[in-house]
């Protein structure tokens, strides 16, 4: 299996927009399209993923959500990929087969995580019972430890998956072991798979590393400067890719220290772009309005910085 | 709300057979709800909880395992309790309004544990809405902090649920913070709601802190030694009651030094009752013969010693 | 070797009194063992363990205490017990050796924790150079991993301790897992040696597994509530013990939910013994005076409940 | 006050040389010494820190050390750091002024770590006591909570540093936490203090976030190879520089997937140096000859491949 077009570049984990119930709200979808590619510059979302609350929504919710992804996209995204992951196998396998049928870029799948003991072939098999309900859509192995606990090196999967599963395209890596980051990199010299960094504050430092791409909730709103970063980086101005790193680092340290997980991110979200994202659901409980007005103040004294984030 | 019976004593936490594809296997329910009360004197179980692999299985699946439960426990099952938690609010509701439909004796809830950020108004609101799709049914909280990671004390979310969930009942408490479980027990004076311990290895140490029953998946097997440890307990037969906990650790300090997980509770169940339990769904593995060797051994060599546990 | 006289009953894990300039106050040592022994029925003592600060203060200072200890205690305390761990083996073997020249009544050592991937032999053989340093003098291994790191249970250095150690005489054990515990209270059936538990907050439970003794920081101002509690419990009062552990529950409850170091202990000790603890020696810091007005107020409140604490 | 010399590039985080005995051995300082010169190309050694055993020597046995390493590097070496971090602070003042007076190049400070909830400010005060022993000489605080368990940022700490330490000079930065660590770089625009990155198997990331120089125990024996890599990065071959990251990592990669501590690292460096480095001192134990038989191996392996390590 070989996908038409290569994943490259920024993708934006996108948050899932709720009314006030916190029910799904899909009628702003069109516009976060519109807004990603106008006023961000990025043309791939990664949908139903950590950010987007996918694990807390019912199958059904999920469907509806990839299908107007897919729809509103056509001719606007390169690719929508669809996280299908979930803790019961069945459940993912249905979303696999569901995204198939609707015509998705690409299908990801997180490591199964209520349970700590799974070992690398118990997991191996389960990413390829999914990936084979959607044999010919790019898999992506979505690698996140830190969430998880699941504690087995993104580079001993490798080889499991370039074997096991035919539509397997690429992985995100959302942990801080570049070293195993690295060791992923060495495999992937011909450039044969994406290789997406998901810690959205130190993508430069992937990028030294071998990442080809990022995946992070932070694109959606700094998906202009971090393209700046990219293109400087790949040109080999080290200069400027600093710089910007460091200016979105500022932001980034000051949110995080703040606690910063989906709601606060959701907040930020329809600050910047002015869509209401809305409330998370439960469990998860709303950005306090104190969280509110300190971004507020934050991102005004960056717009006067000579790096422009914004 | 209240309850006709009173949940006490032993709640066996019970395994889901499966066929050796991985398939729920309804077929020996009928036996094993004999095996429990006739083998084990366990007369009430826990069905789909962390034990049964409920998370990894589909809704569907979880509906049908229920169903037979409470079909095959009728007239000789004084309680079974159906967990219904799960990461999706959506999902946890349509399983409690389905358990309530099919007349479980009682409903409980685990924290929806892939977010770690939750607090406890939050998870109040969350454990609120599933009961009350419930009213009638028994509501028990499941509190396990080692697995889920969500670190809010039990006894700060007691006097929420008391207030909020009209059908509370109790709670499952597998953690060994007995500060936490005392200040519970200290709020249970007059025996309202079932404070049962889940850490099985260690159950004579939270019966001396007002425990007033146990949930745990080693009452499948060992339930007749705790019962005599239970009863020893009540009579102020102390010297009795640690000889038995000492010769129930025994076993158990040996399995859990091997690496005690699901797979191998299912082992040592299938080795114990006869009855076969099959393997783990993905992402679990089964148990490796090695381990069953051992643990025959161990048994064997446990039935000579003048407690017996077997 | 056999001890003269067995370690039992309640042992205050002592502080290390310090002037405002944060310098050792030997001072008060005479009037804090009065203090003990009058005023809270308390004539056992840890010196230089955690609670004392042992491992901030130079080894010259660590003499210094043991020596007043041991003057100030003569005919007065029944034990004086002292901590000589340290990171350093040849410091450790130093500090055991005046122990045993200067006639302390037991050395404890805490395993060095640095390095955590310390295995069972090393740690074994580390103690065991320690503890030939004072041959005449009974050894405890002081079993703390939550502060340590070090995860090796109690139960498997248990046996080689008693073989390799002659003059090794208890545990104190400061941990949660009664699995563990309840191992080693198996392989104590005649009473050999001391099993003295280390977590105040729920001492009751460690009872009911076999603790013959207890040793912590809050027995220096709640050591009649406790001594009371143990009483009960001997007897076989159970509710009784249960309803002064849950008083004493709520204290802790409370002060552990402000964050309970040790520059808090030192600060409800001040309060409650009237004598001056003084701040603790960098890097700790003093506690603040909310926490001091908030315990004060609490202290008051529980004088008014029918288990007198204090 | 300022530095003659700037603290650049490499630095060996030396392993301390001990007989079978496990006493120390500085009959080889000297040989050690020109290894590092000659063969290795490496000319900064970080001493008594964790690789080195530090916290497991007695004072007089770390002094005897620091002299060692001074008298051997006269001439010969460009800085000889000292690590005076203790757990006491009185201990930690006395080794920096024993550093001062026999001349080294810098002293640096870890976070005293028996107790975890150290605050910034206790942190700074303990820092600046110890730096103030040594008024003349460069100070380097020693980030590294993976061990220490102390999760301050030292970005936070850095300002602290900045105006209350006139000595101070730098920072050895061991932590993945490259958000955190840009944040320090962005602090040091003009390049006034040395940021040393401390994780050697992911050095290429943090050059890329704006490393100043590295110190690692690796450096002892990859030295040449990191050179080459450094050069290859500062010189914009990122080409150049990725491969030996790549073939470095691959090394690491096996040897960490073994259990790679200060026992191993003695171990590898006894193997590649030639120099026998001896056994560790209690806690620790020494390598299997297993491991040293992998390790020959591997290093075989990696002799044949195009980018030279050794």
């Amino acid at each position: 299996m070989t996908s038409q077009k290569k994943l490259q570049g920024l993708v934006a984990a996108t948050v899932t927009p709720m009314t006030q119930d916190r029910e799904i709200n899909l009628a702003v979808i069109g516009q976060y399209v519109d807004y990603l590619v106008n006023e961000q510059g990025v043309r791939s979302v990664f949908v139903n993923g950590t950010t987007g609350e996918g694990l807390s929504l019912s199958i059904q919710e999920r469907k509806q959500l990839a299908e107007e992804w897919v729809a509103k996209g056509k001719e606007k995204l390169d690719h929508v990929i669809v996280h299908v992951g979930a803790l019961s196998l069945p459940e993912s396998k249905e979303l696999a087969k569901h995204a198939a049928e609707i015509g998705v870029d690409g299908i990801a799948v997180i490591a199964p995580s209520f349970f700590k003991q799974v070992n690398k072939d118990a997991l191996l098999a389960f990413l390829r019972d999914v990936a084979s309900e959607a044999p010919g859509i790019p898999f992506y192995y979505y690698h996140i430890p830190p969430l998880t606990g699941i504690q087995i090196n993104a580079e001993e999967l490798l080889d499991g998956m370039t074997e096991q599963i035919p539509s397997f395209q690429g992985v995100k890596f959302s942990d801080r072991n570049l070293l195993d980051f690295g060791r992923c990199a060495a495999k992937n010299s011909s450039g044969q798979f994406a290789l997406l960094y998901g810690v959205d504050e130190q993508l430069l430092s992937a990028l030294a590393m071998g990442a080809t791409g990022a995946v992070g909730s932070t694109y959606n709103y700094f998906g202009k400067a971090n393209n700046v970063m990219m293109e400087a980086f790949a040109k080999g101005d080290f200069c400027t890719a600093q710089k910007y790193q460091f200016c979105i680092q500022e932001f980034l340290g000051f949110v995080i220290a703040q606690g910063f997980g989906v709601p606060q991110i959701k907040a930020v979200m329809s600050l910047v772009s002015g869509i209401p994202m809305g409330p998370p659901r439960l469990p998860l409980s709303s950005a306090s309005e104190e969280f509110v007005a300190k971004v507020r103040a934050k991102l005004e004294g960056l717009k006067n910085c000579s790096y422009h984030l914004l």
